[in-house]
């Protein structure tokens, strides 16, 4: 992709488009648009909104997704998680119900937007590498956790507020009296109905004999199911006058687009509540579009990808919505139905604005625990226990970010959850760099490859010491470098040459120069000299321009074998340290072999 | 040293303490009191505090230090570095020459000293490793010309208050007319004085053949003949009369020993400088011990350091006293006087002690400007530009750190100026992990060598490609290392072997496993086998625990020799991939050397 179509990704498959592929985007639109008009309305009781707010933002972001976006099938529109933390973001500066309220969030949209933007022109997408997968799962396992239990309000028809778990369940604790059974009967019944739906009813249809994909495809139709079943029921029995809360009057026709009133101080508050929406909304709809990709053999770029996204939460922005991004389960109907390219995404947005303008009458009686239980329902398959019980066997340092994530997210909120995941998860990182694993080595007999003595059964020499340092010297570690090296030298007096193996030795900083500078200094005050060996070129290149490759006391070489060859043959010493070679008995013919020690790590 | 003697060092050198080295000790301390007097004047006038502070804080501390510190010659007591923080952390709550500013600085002492001992028992120490050595330059550098340039206020005779650099220059420039020419003649006399006997003074006592020792001690003494000849002056012309800033009554007596009424708001306000303060006094103290024990084959041990100076700031904030550490000049004195053992500082404290009680009313007539210049003329030495253009030429990334340590320094104080630096040297190193070297290797020629074949004439074969990367992987480069591993296979259409080189790599986290599992996967399809070699025994360990072995199509080869031999040698593929070896042309006895490309980096 060159020029232009880089930039817009339409002008690539929008060539090639033709009645075929037109077809196909259609029957996968209406499909997307059936599922998405009740998951709209859900998410947008999820983040505290009126419902037409979540069609809103199924519309015109689906239509700038299209003209940007690489992923020829992510669909994009209000997800649970980004729902979640739009809510917690907004909660936190108006009450809901308020024009405030609504303001917030479409300011949210718009920052949010603007931010995907930006990081997409000047390619920050390597960002969102620093969440790392285990945070990733942690947070998502701990919103599905999150959400579901703020739902359970709606089940039992409860007026309770709070956005973390222990004032969600103290809230239901307290108000469980009040519960109207009528709510909780609808509740409990969609809930197992579209519980069936989902693990059981595709294998009914495939015992009825229908194809698989079909039978998926109306698996996932069974919420405009029980949508329709619950409204029929409430106005049937007029449920509204009996306590049963119902979505109420949507106003009919199509967002204007336009701007709110936005204050600085505004901006200032959201912007690190957009920041992370951006990111974590990002990496979950970039995880989709690679995996729904790479099934088709297709690429998706990642920095055009965040033009996208930034795009489409602009566009929801202006168009009275909230914060969106690519969602997993529409994003797979989609696919699965047949879309070919991104213009299945326009004829989404062209099937939920006809539903605003004409369809929205008949929702009005709607109870709002049927769309707490499809929220309930969808949002469970987000929480992963088996992730976290491989995580735990594989790392502990993973794991306790893991862990840290899902009970800051839980007990504190979302923003704090994610935000000390990463902390974490960096601070591990900087604290295993900062002690590096070291190991004395040996050659391996019959081969010209050196390893941990502990580890193999190797050669060495007692007047040769063969330290590999296995990280980057840089200011955490150089430190410790000096203290390790001076404690392995102290342990084996015969010892005339210490050289330190740097294979895995990506890079020097100053700080480890200065190290590097002492260490030579001091070995050279004890009659060792100091040989380095497998240098790279990068790192041989930085050294060349600093002065210590002048002061060294030994010699650089190529290879380990090299180094341990020239100097066991002897004599390669450099002039300073004949004297103290005099001092200290010739042992260079004596070669044993050691085994390893098991006991050892 | 062992049990008790590990927390009390006095155990170990006060068994062999005899006549001989109590003569050094006292002659130690004479001299040390005489430099101590007037910098402890001045450094408490530097930290806005009265004059008595500074003398508060150069007695208990001493005594303290000398029980729990393991150098045998450093010098505890106020320092400039320490100061300039306690005036910019007490300023910001409240007014200079207040009960609040004393109290503030006395609980800044606490705090710093019970974080200190905390450090030191749960052997934190590292945590000062992650202050790079460019940033603690670049601050130190910074907080000099900061100090001087806050002096000149008392050169000038003015009343300017600021601890921003612009702040302090604006505040001078609209002042500039009040200047007191008397003060002004006395300052620039005092600083042109200090300067010429720390450049000049030791050379004009040699050449009058005065041992270089006794010199060097004479001429650091230049300051206490400074305050005798202003105090002299000031006495013989009154001239506190005309205008001239004395230092005036220092209240006679000793502290005594009490708590101050802290509020639990004031600690939570001064946590964080008084953390800031520790670190980077733990870490000015230390390597001036460390120096001044490597000329002596001594040893001192960091974690018990932190408990020395921990007890020095505890001790100074139960006498009035403000923050100390070890100090770099008076240390040097201490050492260069011939003191052996911390019963020198001992000595010092009495010294300090009875200028309390019997020398303060001779001070009362010693004008301010003497002790800004005693202070300009000590900090000037802190300024080391040569520092700052050999790390711009060894490494831009430690450039940049230092560089943003030295403005935000001087241009947002003393607090933002650390953090800003050790924010950006760990962004840096983790920008630089997140996107590694990598590099395809082959095989040196006559070795089991293999090299980036950029930079070597070696041997490759078009069905396998190895690939070294440079770097451990974890979180933030698990994505770069799927997207350079696809890229680089699509250059090499012959390629069915593809073998990471891991030497390198010293950690592999759970997100870079699922990356290892995505590209042994997407190998796989592509009909390409995927090889690890050179695995370092950690990383086996773990990913024996994983099932990525189980699902990998190739095999792990204990040297990066061994896996090209059995590879080129052929047919050890794995069955999955028969079908794809024979699409493709056998090549297998093809192998070519590589010149380097010298435009490559």
């Amino acid at each position: 992709m060159n020029g232009l179509a880089r930039y817009f990704p339409i002008l690539d498959w929008g060539r090639t488009y033709d009645r075929s592929v037109l077809t196909s985007d259609l029957v996968a639109a209406v499909i997307v648009t059936i599922m998405l008009i009740p998951q709209s309305l859900a998410y947008a009781m999820l983040a505290g909104l009126p419902p037409q707010i979540g069609l809103y933002a199924s519309i015109l972001p689906l239509a700038a997704y299209a003209l940007f976006g690489t992923s020829r099938t992510l669909a994009v529109g209000p997800v649970a998680v980004v729902s979640l933390m739009t809510a917690s973001a907004v909660g936190q500066i108006a009450q809901q119900g308020t024009a405030d309220y609504l303001t917030a969030a479409i300011l949210l949209a718009l920052l949010s937007g603007g931010m995907l933007v930006l990081m997409g022109i000047f390619r920050l997408g390597f960002l969102a590498n620093f969440l790392s997968h285990p945070v990733i799962s942690g947070f998502i396992t701990a919103s599905g956790l999150l959400i579901a239990s703020s739902q359970l309000k709606h089940i039992f028809g409860l007026s309770v507020s709070g956005d973390t778990l222990p004032a969600i369940l103290g809230g239901l604790a307290l108000g469980i009296g009040e519960t109207n059974p009528i709510t909780l009967a609808i509740g409990i019944g969609a809930v197992l109905f579209l519980y069936l739906a989902r693990t059981r009813l595709k294998g009914m249809f495939a015992a009825m004999g229908l194809k698989p994909r079909l039978a998926d495809i109306l698996t996932k139709a069974a919420p405009i199911l029980a949508v329709a079943v619950t409204i029929l029921l409430a106005n049937a029995f007029d449920l509204g006058a009996h306590g049963v809360r119902l979505v109420g009057d949507i106003p009919r026709g199509l967002p204007v687009p336009g701007l709110p009133s936005i204050s600085f101080d505004l901006v200032v508050t959201l912007a690190a509540p957009a920041f992370l929406i951006s990111v974590i909304g990002f990496v979950e709809s970039v995880s989709v579009a690679q995996t729904l990709a790479s099934k088709r053999r297709q690429r998706i770029v990642p920095d055009q990808e965040l033009i996208g996204l930034g795009a489409a939460n602009i566009a929801s922005g202006i168009s009275s919505g909230y914060p969106v991004t690519g969602g997993f389960a529409r994003s797979v109907v989609n696919f699965d139905a047949g879309a070919e390219t991104p213009a299945a995404g326009f004829f989404t947005a062209i099937g939920i604005a006809l539903a605003t303008l004409f369809l929205t009458p008949l929702l009005t009686g709607l109870p709002q625990a049927t769309l707490a239980a499809t929220i309930i329902v969808a949002v469970l398959s987000l929480v992963d226990l088996k992730a976290i019980a491989r995580v735990y066997e594989y790392s502990r340092a993973d794991f306790a970010a893991m862990a840290a994530t899902i009970l800051v997210t839980l007990l504190w909120g979302v923003e704090p959850g994610v935000v000390s995941g990463v902390l974490l998860s960096l601070s591990l990182f900087l604290y295993r760099t900062s002690k590096p694993h070291m190991a004395v080595v040996g050659q391996v007999p019959g081969t010209e490859h050196f390893r941990n003595i502990d580890r193999h059964s190797v050669i060495t020499d007692p007047s040769i010491l063969s330290i590999r340092v296995d990280e980057s010297l840089y200011f955490a570690n150089s430190r410790y470098l000096e203290d390790r090296i001076a404690k392995l030298v102290a342990d084996c007096p015969a010892v005339r040459h210490v050289i330190l193996m740097c294979p895995a030795i990506n890079d020097i900083d100053a700080s480890a120069l200065e190290s590097l500078e002492e260490i030579n200094h001091r070995l050279k005050d004890a009659g060792i000299a100091f040989h380095l060996s497998e240098v790279k070129g990068p790192v041989m290149d930085r050294l060349k321009r600093a002065h210590f490759l002048e002061e060294l006391t030994g010699r650089v070489f190529l290879s380990q074998f090299e180094a341990v060859s020239s100097l066991r043959n002897g004599t390669a010493a450099s002039p300073s340290l004949q004297s103290a070679q005099n001092d200290q008995p010739r042992r260079d013919d004596v070669t044993l072999v050691l085994r390893p020690d098991p006991s050892l790590p």
